[in-house]
């Protein structure tokens, strides 16, 4: 009785120190999110390789970028961009001073909560909305701007703060990079300005790190005072062709790995992959209409065609969202 | 006699032990090639003064952004700025492949080392120098060629190569501010993709921390193959009041320290030392005509005039290169 009671103890204590050495392996595990699999394999199986010293594919840390698409690869970009959201949330805020946007499009559009009337003033009719809501303030009030909104505003589905709605999966390959030497960097087609008061906060990504579209900006002294003004004219869309440009103009150098989710991250995936020695392409494929949304060829936002063609002959790796992330959000 | 033997050594072991002391007080003395003196101390102690935890001016780690002018604050640029002789070093280069600049300013002028008649030739003139010798090639293709050019290429009159003309008390700032949290940048009216290939080596200032100015570029597939073609367009000129611009583009902050030497970067100080909290500014005077070269005023290189009348009332401090510093090269 004593024996077989000592035997059960002893069991216990082996099955105990199993659960604990299986729990810490797990800990030690990297992306806990994400299911394992061919994508999982292959974003750690390509950092090991190129981050072990003395193999033929060595990458000094020095060399570690990895680039990341914003909109629908690190948060949600539906029903539409959050930016637009913040533009039509600015105008609404800014119409008691506008009392000649009740009559004028887009802006009528907007405060009447018309989408089909705003869905048709079309690309010149969203530059507008922009405009209004982007520029003429210092860079300084701007972030303020950007900053308060985001304390208070929710996502008209989900009704979760945006910043909550950034996917878990994705952070971790963030931390992840890092840990193994990379600097990771934002490279958006939404706006620089929008996006750089929370990246830090948010994904770990400085300012400095973050690429995006544009508008012009000028110096000026007003009462004394040295301040950038934000002007009603593009300066710069990093977009498509132009996200290979953003990045050699702010990082100068070809990343190695390049994360998107869309045809606008086509020329990115393509300029990153191109480069000589290892390059991993990896594009998010939002499959899950449960946890998060369902989308490709033919959504107006994301839309995901050409780059989903090219990608096996490629090799880039196509996260199927429902699949490979046991979570979405944090 | 054997206790004064005794004596002198003693004294002989304490004076050794004084020299020992003495010798590494001053390793440990930051900027060594700097002269005590007013300018040091201002830096030295706006350094310690933000890097203070806890005291009234601390600035945390991720803000502690510096940027520096390149040609005059780093390195030289007399007789020329080291962009336009390589501009010059490269037309001759390509002169067989262009029979019909031997007729055709301002090529004529360059082949025919007409320096008045290449003055002549104006803005335009250098503009049309500039884009025959720097675009047409993709961004990789460019980075050989610089770096191929400073490998051999030597300056006119010290006959140094260009790299060996950077300032050591500059190089000490550097290495001083990193090592004290702080992130280098370097902000120039020279072309970005002419000072990337060597920062990192030179000024321990990596690609992605270098702003400059720059001529467009555009993504292309070439022979399967992607790349950045260098297109003979300017994209972005950044001196004058275009250096904020440049510095908000690229980090998205303003700096804590900034240093230039000429009128181009007066905005670069305003807009840096006009933001709240600490803030340092410092302008390197040229004033060593026998180790470097003296200029300022009527200088038509790194013109210096309403920078200099500008200082003292707004706190930037003056270096005075002949009497601030012990050595000027490495």
């Amino acid at each position: 009785m004593a024996e077989r009671s000592g035997t059960h103890l002893a069991r216990a204590g082996f099955a105990a120190v199993l659960m604990l050495a299986v729990a810490s392996a797990r800990a030690s595990e990297p992306l806990p999110s994400w299911n394992a699999g061919a994508s999982k394999s292959a974003i750690v199986e390509f950092v090991a390789r190129i981050a072990r010293e003395n193999g033929p594919d060595f990458v000094p840390p020095a060399e570690r970028i990895a680039v990341f698409d914003n909109d629908g690869c690190l948060w949600s970009e539906q029903p539409a961009y959050f930016q637009l959201l913040f533009a039509i949330d600015r105008i609404k805020t800014l119409a008691p001073q506008h009392p000649e946007w009740r009559e004028q499009q887009p802006f009528k559009a907007v405060l009447e909560n018309d989408m089909k009337a705003l869905a048709a003033s079309g690309e010149h009719g969203l530059l507008e909305l922009v405009m209004a809501s982007h520029a003429g303030m210092t860079t300084e009030e701007f972030e303020k701007i950007v900053r308060d909104w985001l304390a208070s505003a929710r996502h008209p589905t989900t009704g979760k703060p945006y910043t909550a709605m950034v996917y878990q999966p994705m952070l971790e390959v963030l931390d992840y990079l890092r840990a193994n030497g990379f600097k990771t960097f934002i490279v958006s087609g939404g706006g620089i300005e929008f996006m750089r008061p929370w990246t830090q906060e948010v994904y770990g990504i400085p300012p400095e790190q973050v690429i995006g579209s544009s508008i012009k900006t000028q110096f000026d002294v007003r009462d004394g005072e040295a301040v950038l003004v934000r002007l009603p004219e593009i300066n710069f869309i990093d977009d498509k062709a132009g996200k290979p440009v953003g990045i050699n103009q702010h990082i100068g150098r070809r990343p190695v790995m390049a994360f998107g989710n869309s045809d606008g991250d086509l020329q990115m995936l393509q300029w990153t992959t191109g480069g000589a020695g290892p390059r991993l392409g990896v594009i998010v494929h939002h499959t899950d209409a449960e946890r998060e949304w369902a989308y490709d060829r033919s959504s107006h936002i994301g839309k995901l065609d050409k780059a989903l063609d090219l990608a096996a002959g490629s090799g880039w790796v196509v996260v199927d969202m429902k699949t490979d992330w046991n979570r979405v959000y944090p």
